[in-house]
C-alpha cells in the first residue's frame, strides 16, 4: 500500500518560516492592507514552496465571506464555433481581472433547482446563458452571496443584469434580404435538435415579423442535422414552391444546399439560400454562401460589467443589447 | 440603497425546523449513515426552502476533508466539435455519479504553476488535457487532497493515471491509405495555430514513420486556417510535385481542397486528399472527403475510471490507450 502524504497546512508553513499563521495567511492570500516586509514574504513563499502548500480557496472564501469564483453553467445547447470563441474570450478576460472562472457541468437539474446547486459553490458572480434561471433562482444565488447575476439571452430576468441577445434580429435581417432580392415564398429552417429552439424560435419569429404585411409568405421547415433528413426535405422541395430559404445557420445551410444541389435545384436561380454566423465554411462553398454576420460582445467589456457589478452589488440591474446582426451578401442569394 | 438580504445559515434553518444544526447538516448533505425520520427530513427541507438556504460546498468539503469536485482545466487549444462532444459526454457521466464538474478557465498560468491554482479549489479529482502538467504538478495536486489525477494526452505523467491518445496513429493510417492508393509524394498539413502542435506533430511523425523505408516522401506543409494562406499554398502546388495530401483534419481539408480546386487541381486525379475527424462537412463536399475516423472513449467509461481512482487513491496509476483510428474511404483519395 502506497503511503499518501498528509496535506501540508498553513501551520506547517508558519512553523518552517518562523512566522505566525496569520502572517502566512496575509502573504499567501495577498491581503493588501497588511504591511509585511519583503524578507518575510520571501520566507513564507519559500516555505510554502518547499512543503508544497497551497492555500485553500474554500477556507479563504469562508473567511472572506465570498470568493473570486465566477460561475458559468455550461450552455444546454451545443455551442458552435462562434459561441465557443465568445466563451473562451470571456474566460480569458475575467482571468485577467483575477477571477477564477469555473464552468458547471451541463448534466443534472435545470432552472431554479440548478441555481441551488450553483449556489453551493458560493460564487461571487454567476453568468447564465438563458434559459435556466427564473427570478427565484436569482434570489437563491444572491442570498448565497452572489454579488452579481448576469443572464445572457433573449429576455431579462428580474433581479439580474441582462445581456440581451435578440435573435429575432437575425431572422429579420435574413428575411428582409431575401425579400429585397425579389423572393416572396420564403422557407425558414427550424432545427429539430433539442436546445436550439432558444435561437430558432426568435429567428423564425423575426423573419415572420419582417415580412408581415407584405406579399411574401414564410414557411417553417423543421430539419434534423442529418443527411437523410436533408435529402427528404430536398426531395419534396418542388412541391413546397419556395424560392428562398433562411437555413438557420451556415452549417444547416451547407447541409441543405448540398441536398438541394443533389436534387438538381439551382442556387440561387431556383432557390436563394442564406445562413447565419459567417463561418469560414460558407466562404468555401460554391456558390459562396450569403450569411448573417453575428457580432457578440467583446469578452473584455463583459468582464468589466461583471467586475463593476461585483463591486457594487446594490446597483440596479443593467440591461444591454449585445447582439449585432448584418447581412453579408455573397453568391447564394 | 437597496438592502442586501443576509445570507441564511444552517443555524437559521435549525431554529425554524426545531432541530439541531447537526440534523440540518445530516439531512441537507445526505449523510447516509445517520438515521433521521422522514418527518424530520421534510421539516428541514421545508425550512431550508422557506429561508432560501443552500449548503455551502466549501464548508462541507472542509468538514469532509475533500470535495466532490472534479476539476477539468479548459484545453489550451480550440476544441473542435469532436472533442467538444467528448467533454460534454464526460461531464454528463460524472454528473450522474454525483460529482460536480468544474472547468477552470483557460487564461492564466500553465504547467505546475497552474496546478497550484487548481489545487486551491481542493478538487477530489483532476482531469488534465495534455500538456500542462508535470510530475511536480501531480504532487502538488495530490498533496492538496486530489485523490485522482488523470491526464489525457500523448504521454503518461509520473504519478498520474494516463488516458493515452496516440495521434501518431491518425497520421499513420492516413499515410498508409494514401500509399496503398498508389501515391508516393505525400504532403502533410501542419496547422500554424498555436496549441495544435500537440496533435499535428505526432500526426506528421506517424505519417513519416508509416512510410519510412518505402519509396514515398513526406513533406510538411505549414498552413494557417485562412483563405489567403490556402490560396498561396495552392498557387505553388504544381512546383511541390505532390500527388497526395493528409490535410490534418476535415476542416483544413475543406479549406485546402477549395483552394486547390480554384487553382484547377483535380481531386483525386491530380492530388488525393484525406482529412481526419469524420465530420459531417466531409460528407457534404464533392468529391466526398476521405477521412480518418477518430474514436474517443465513452464518457461513461472514463467517468467510471475517475470514480474508481477516487475510491482507491493508493492504487497504482492506470494506463489506457483510448484513441481508436480507422480510415473512411470516400471519393477524394
Amino acid at each position: 500500500m502506497v503511503q499518501i502524504p498528509r496535506t501540508p497546512t498553513s501551520a506547517d508553513v508558519a512553523r518552517l518560516a518562523g512566522v505566525s499563521r496569520a502572517t502566512v495567511s496575509y502573504v499567501l492570500n495577498k491581503a493588501g492592507a497588511v504591511r509585511i516586509s519583503e524578507a518575510t514574504r520571501r520566507r513564507v513563499h519559500e516555505a510554502a514552496e518547499e512543503l508544497g502548500y497551497v492555500p485553500h480557496a474554500a477556507a479563504r472564501s469562508l473567511r472572506a465571506g465570498h470568493s473570486r469564483t465566477v460561475l458559468m453553467p455550461a450552455p444546454a445547447f451545443p455551442a458552435g464555433p462562434l459561441y465557443g470563441q465568445f466563451l473562451s474570450d470571456l474566460q480569458g478576460a475575467l482571468g485577467r481581472l483575477d477571477y477564477t472562472v469555473v464552468q458547471h457541468g451541463t448534466a443534472g437539474p435545470h432552472g431554479d433547482t440548478a441555481a441551488r446547486a450553483w449556489a453551493e459553490l458560493r460564487p461571487v458572480a454567476v453568468l447564465v446563458p438563458a434559459p435556466g434561471l427564473g427570478p427565484e433562482g436569482v434570489r437563491v444565488l444572491k442570498r448565497a452571496g452572489a454579488r452579481a447575476v448576469v443572464t445572457l439571452g433573449p429576455e431579462a430576468v428580474e433581479g439580474a443584469h441582462a445581456l440581451l441577445m435578440d435573435h429575432a434580429a437575425v431572422g429579420h435581417h435574413a428575411a428582409r434580404h431575401l425579400y429585397e432580392r425579389g423572393r416572396r415564398r420564403i422557407g425558414v429552417v427550424v432545427p429539430e435538435e433539442p436546445g436550439l429552439a432558444l435561437f430558432s424560435a426568435p429567428r423564425l419569429d423575426g423573419a415572420r415579423r419582417a415580412l408581415a404585411g407584405t406579399d411574401a409568405t414564410v414557411t417553417a421547415l423543421p430539419l434534423a442535422y442529418e443527411e437523410p433528413a436533408a435529402a427528404r426535405l430536398a426531395a419534396r422541395w418542388s412541391g413546397l414552391g419556395l424560392d428562398a430559404v433562411f437555413a438557420y445557420n451556415d452549417e444547416y445551410a451547407m447541409l441543405l444546399s448540398r441536398a438541394l444541389q443533389d436534387e438538381g435545384v439551382r442556387i440561387p436561380e431556383d432557390t436563394a439560400v442564406i445562413g447565419a454566423d459567417d463561418l469560414m465554411l460558407g466562404r468555401l462553398l460554391r456558390p459562396r454562401l450569403s450569411t448573417v454576420h453575428i457580432e457578440l460582445p467583446a469578452g473584455r467589456e463583459l468582464a468589466a460589467l461583471v467586475d463593476r457589478a461585483v463591486r457594487d452589488p446594490a446597483a440596479p440591474p443593467e440591461r444591454h443589447r449585445v447582439l449585432g446582426a448584418r447581412v453579408v451578401h455573397r453568391e447564394s442569394s
